[in-house]
């Protein structure tokens, strides 16, 4: 396959962190935000649900203020919804008729403030292992540099986005150059883990905490495989598909 | 073996780069500094070719100005020896009965600056696979927490330093506990390599960058398993062993 790999094939890299973004530049390219366990796999199930657009704010605050004025206020931190808040940040919330044709103000601890983050990139998309093979179909077919951004865990490295950065960079290693070591070493990490990923990432940090919040059915349900064939992209300060 | 693990034993983790050291306390904890390619490679030859101390500065002028002082000046940046020194970043600069009680005052582009910023820890010592069991087994008897603090390329993550952060992870892992998302990564990949690693580190892009300069011998000679049998370590502003 890489013999066939034209010169000028678009690059991809992997930031494996919030706090590695300083030495990448943005500019010109495709950023996939990933935010595994949950809320890139939540929104993908919200949009599924018919949710017309997710707003992403910082603070909780404005997501509440902004439910004055139609939407429906999400809000999570440290894995967990907070108080007087309907929707949090677990799949489960998402899987709801009533979101038909509603607007959501999103804030999370990890994946919304990577949104922000990613201002000067040419496009953000979202990314989650629910719709892994529509998020590899775009960025084939746009065919420019594509930088797969883990939101990992308050500015630390976690094992599930970085997976999914590795099954990412795995479905387009044809058409794409990958040179960075952070991406050769999440495509190895998937391939050890993609005949199991679910009992892998319990094994994970990330995955212990949300065990002992006795909400393990997430992480199952995230893990699923392309079962949406959407791709959330921002589009002004809003994400639509 | 972790069934046997008491439930007070030591912690172990893994920093992937400089860059993410503010996310982690270094109080009270052993830190290993790992720079494969090629800085804490280098200094463990040099102390086995007999130097009696490595003083890390962070400018070349400070190891020129310390030659006047009897210092033999080592500089290394963006992979290469600085004109005006005599020793560099190469293994092989260190392989030499010239350097039998010489002290070297040393400075290079990632992994003397890990020396640096590692000052708040009870203990920093200087990790290679030249000298893997050795290390581990330094720990071991130690019985602290342990911090595996990769140097990275410039701040960005790189597969030989979280290659043996894994393979020493590995090697604790019946007496340490291990929880964090990095160590268990670099475990995984270590265990994915540890039967080539040197062809495994050729695909690395900071492998790719050395074999440009024509210094792939480099490689095969840091990637030799525990040939050393001591443990470099900062006693007041030197490394002594």
């Amino acid at each position: 396959m890489t013999a066939s790999k034209s010169t000028s094939a678009p690059n991809f890299e992997t930031i494996l962190s919030p706090a590695l973004l300083p030495l990448y530049s943005l500019h010109g390219k495709t950023v996939v935000i990933i935010d595994i366990l949950r809320a890139t796999s939540s929104i993908c199930v919200g949009f599924h649900s018919g949710v017309s657009l997710f707003h992403p704010v910082a603070h909780p605050d404005q997501a509440l203020a902004l439910e004055k004025e139609g939407f429906i206020g999400a809000a999570e931190r440290n894995g967990k919804k907070l108080d007087g808040f309907s929707l949090g940040n677990s799949p489960f919330d998402y899987l709801s008729s009533h979101l038909k044709n509603k607007k959501v103000a999103i804030t999370t601890t990890n994946g919304t403030r990577c949104l922000h983050l990613s201002y000067e990139a040419d496009e953000i998309i979202i990314g989650s292992f629910l719709n892994l093979k529509a998020v590899a179909a775009y960025c084939k077919h746009k065919n420019q540099d594509v930088i797969a951004f883990c939101a990992g865990w308050k500015d630390k490295f976690n094992l599930e986005d970085t997976l999914f950065a590795g099954a990412l960079a795995n479905s387009l290693s044809a058409d794409f150059t990958i040179e960075c070591d952070s991406t050769l070493a999440a495509i190895d990490l998937y391939s050890n883990a993609k005949n199991n990923l679910s009992s892998y990432i319990k094994k994970a940090s990330h995955a212990q905490r949300f065990e002992r919040f006795g909400i393990e059915h997430d992480i199952d349900f995230c893990m699923q495989n392309s079962i949406y064939d959407f791709v959330p992209r921002m589009v002004g300060d809003n994400l639509v598909i």
